[in-house]
Order: structure tokens, then sequence, then C-alpha cells
């Protein structure tokens, strides 16, 4: 559930109703996989008033499905992956890296963060993250027809990111642009609406890079631009 | 796809898109399953005009899983079960009965004939034959508060429910009433209206009988009222 509103919140949507599929194994007798199940997706629709308007609910002996559909329609125009320019300045709502400790579990989708950019700012790229910041990034950037600068410095590492680290032997920022689920949203926006959405960010924002004409995704650090693949980051990703 | 396009009919609706939700086993190495499905799926799409727009497709080593949900809106208000009232004519859209010899594998959804209906008539209680022409239209009975008169002679009976008696040792007419997976559509008008709808039909229908105070339903045979309980009608369905 969380997962597909955070999809709606990444075109620019807002959530109009959901429909839910489940498959019950019958072994599980004491109906506490379906209580819990039920308790959890309405939870999640209350609170970002999704009515959840069907779907079909069976049981076999085989295992548990759970498939979740979320219908929205555009508060403006869907925003797509798309429309990134050259110059434009690039964001993220949140800090990044670490999910698997525990957050990939409990999604949190930006639908409100979403709605307040779309109504105020023209986004012309937006995506959330589920592969990661850099694959994410690299999507809209394929899709945009333009390149990718990532500023090390300004990547917001999630605390997650750097208690994972300790585990791993990675750096916190390897995390912070490799790991994925963390569902914060990737936008893009003119170098003006950048300013001003620095100025007075109605949520939490943070400026991450900028779009380059040539293809391709880099990462600045200390003044240095380096192809991403380069860095190795390709297989860590 | 089909049956869940006939629900939108039952209720005088018109479908605006379909989500499918596909678990696919990993056996099916061929592809063959999912192509066939697939085909399947999208012929009765068009066919019927309404959109896939969604849903999630996974594949697993347990068995398959296909799960469709078709969304819909009111061509006029909603045709519920709850409307018949005493005095009310019931039609059927086709012959019912023997389902099983194949045709319960390819359900084809009255929604053309229910829109035509709808549009010209005040349908007031409406369901599609899943359980059985006697079982559903016991559901409109319950949920309107009222009793149904079927009329034996005038149930038109599917050549299917008399191929289908041969092997059972039933009577046609029994398989006609108690057989399911039909997807007729049984409803219910005034006698007014019921009489201008036989005067004029803008599609196939039967009128089968009558709505009563008495709650209850019964079997009409050469004159004489029986409950359909009575005649053994209950295990038989």
């Amino acid at each position: 559930m969380g997962v597909n509103l955070s999809d709606i919140a990444a075109m620019g949507g807002r959530p109009t109703a959901a429909v839910v599929g489940l498959v019950l194994p019958r072994s599980d007798g004491s109906g506490e996989t379906i209580r819990q199940l039920q308790q959890g997706l309405r939870e999640m629709a209350n609170q970002y008033q999704v009515p959840i308007v069907g779907g079909d609910t069976n049981s076999w002996t085989d295992g548990l499905v759970v498939s979740v559909t979320v219908l929205g329609e555009p508060i403006r125009a869907a925003v797509l992956r798309s429309g990134a320019q050259p110059g434009d300045w690039i964001f993220v709502t949140g800090p990044v890296g670490g999910s698997i400790l525990g957050r990939h579990l409990k999604p949190v989708p930006r639908l409100i963060e979403a709605e307040q950019l779309v109504k105020n700012y023209e986004l012309r790229a937006m995506i959330d993250i589920s592969d990661g910041l850099a694959q994410d990034l690299g999507h809209i950037g394929e899709e945009s027809g333009c390149g990718i600068v990532l500023h090390a410095a300004e990547v917001p590492i999630h605390p997650d990111a750097f208690e994972l680290a300790k585990q791993t032997g990675k750096t916190a920022l390897a995390h912070a642009l490799g790991d994925g689920e963390d569902f914060e949203l990737i936008f893009t926006v003119s170098a003006v609406d950048g300013a001003r959405l620095l100025a007075a960010p109605p949520c939490p924002i943070w400026k991450v890079g900028v779009c380059v004409a040539e293809p391709g995704i880099w990462l600045e650090e200390e003044g240095r631009r380096s192809p991403l693949a380069a860095l190795g980051w390709e297989h860590s990703l």
C-alpha cells in the first residue's frame, strides 16, 4: 500500500482508490495473518484517505499472495521522469540509505509533500527512490536525455546508512547513493524555481545536484567530477 | 474478466477500467500460460472497451494466481438487489442451466443489454446468475423484503440443461433453476414497465415470474404454487 501510494506521489498525483487482492494459505487457521494484514492496509488507507473499493479474497493450500493497486489522478499535469532539462536543480525529500535496517518495511509515501510541491512549482521530472538515489536519478537522466551531476557533500545521509556502513565496510555515502527502498522523492526544477524552493521550502528538501547536457551520471567531490560507474558504484548499487 | 464485467452489468454500470494481478509459477518456463492469459484478458478488455490500467505481475515457485478487478460507474443510479416490490415482473436475459458443460468458462457479460435496459426502464432490482436462477432470485427477495413466484413454464431452459439432464437424471428445469454461472441478468420492473418491455424488447428477455408480498420463493406449475424448498430444490441447488 505504501509503495503504491509512493508511486502516485512520484507522478504528482492524488490517490483516489485502492483495490486489494488476497490469497490466504489455508494453513493460517487462526486468521492472525489476515487480521494483521487488514489492519495494516486499513491504517494506511485511512491515514491517506484512500478508500479500499474492492478486489478479491480467496484461500488455497499454497503461499500468501497480496496484490495492492492504487488508482489516482494528477493534481496538475502528471509529472513524468522524462521532463528534466540541463540546468535543472535536483532535490530529494529526505535523508537516504540503510533502509534495509527496517525502514524498507514501513514506506512513508510523500503524498503531502508532492502535493505542496506540485501546486507551487513546475516540477519537471520526478521519481521515488526504489532502486537507489543514483540509479533512480539515472532513470530520470536517461528518459530526459540529459546528464546528472550529484554533489557528494550535499547528499543527505540517513543515520541508518552510517549504522549499516559499520557492518558492511562500505561508506555511508555509498549506502546513501546505492541503497534502495527509501521512497523519498527525487525531482528536478528550473534553477529559478530551485532558488525559490530553497528560500522558502514547503516541506523538507535537500538540493543534491544539477542536470547537465552531457548524458551520464557523475559524482562531484571536492570540485572533481567523476563518472559514477568509474568509481565502482555500478557494482555496489 | 468476464465475471467481473458481469458484476458491473448487474448493477446497471459501465466499466471504466480493469486492474490485473498475476503471479506466475516459475515452472511455466515456456511462458505459454502467461501468453494465453494475456491474450484472453486483452480480447475481452478490447471487446468491452475496458482499458487494463495497471496491477502487478510477479513469479514464484507456487501456483498460478490471477486476480482481476473491474471498476465502473453507474449509467443512471446503481441498480441494487434490494429494490424489488410486490407486483414487479421478473425477467431474465437468456436461457439458463447446464453451463458446466462449457459455458461457465466463457461468461458473456450482459453489458450492452444492461445499458439498453437501464436507459429506458426503471429497473428496481438486478443481479447476475452466479449461484443459480432460484438462489440468486432468492437474494433479491431477501434483500428487497418480498417473495418470488417463478412460473415453471416460462423459465427459458438452455439446450445444455437438457443435455446435462440426460447424464444426471434430474429434469432440465431443475438444472435451469439450480445451476449457476450462467451470468445472465435477472431483474425486476413494475408491471407497467414489464408490459412495455414485452411489447418492444430492447434485447432478448424472458418473463419468468412475479414478486409477491409474502416472503419466500415459490414455483408455480400448472396453476399450483409450492415453496421451492418443499419441492426438494434446496438440495439440488
